[in-house]
């Protein structure tokens, strides 16, 4: 069985939001995002896959379509299939996120 | 957007495993599972889709294949299609669990 054990999976890169692979299988994937202040992924859409951001530590500033949403520790979001999303730590804190993503882009 | 709050959606139904849907779209599901002391999911599995369970409150036994292991805060785990996997709250505490899966039965 494989068994992790998500804290000990946060790493992060002084250069850029450290993705962190949990899970990849050929149905879905699992990683942890680490963002350190003022990281983040660019807003980009792909057709066909859902994905969900949980928040497991600080804040961030997530975009779904043309909405954007500070999102705290334990708040989830969902971001369907083909419309525009990103997340930026625009705090001092560190983030650090769980996101799960289907069917494989 | 869709956000939630994980923990709010947290209720326990004396009876049984209480399934909470956070998100079910077209591509997978996201539930939180709550388990009081002695429920469980009973072992099963379904060719095609993977799952994931990740442990958000309490300990659990986490049954994959024919392993079975105890899960504590912040484990997460792999159920593989078409593997027997379950889970029972085997503690006196309750069990909260993050649960993923792709693609819907």
């Amino acid at each position: 069985m494989k068994v992790l054990q998500v804290r000990d999976a946060v790493k992060f890169n002084p250069e850029k939001l450290n993705k962190v692979s949990l899970f990849d299988t050929d149905k879905f994937f699992c990683d942890v995002y680490c963002l350190q202040p003022g990281q983040s992924q660019k807003v980009h859409s792909h057709e066909g896959s859902d994905k969900i951001y949980y928040v497991l530590e600080g804040k961030g500033k997530v975009t779904v379509g043309s909405e954007e949403r500070e999102l705290s520790r334990d708040e989830i979001a969902l971001a369907p299939s083909g419309l525009d999303h990103g997340v930026v730590n625009h705090t001092q804190e560190n983030l650090v996120m769980l996101v799960f993503m289907a069917p494989k882009p």
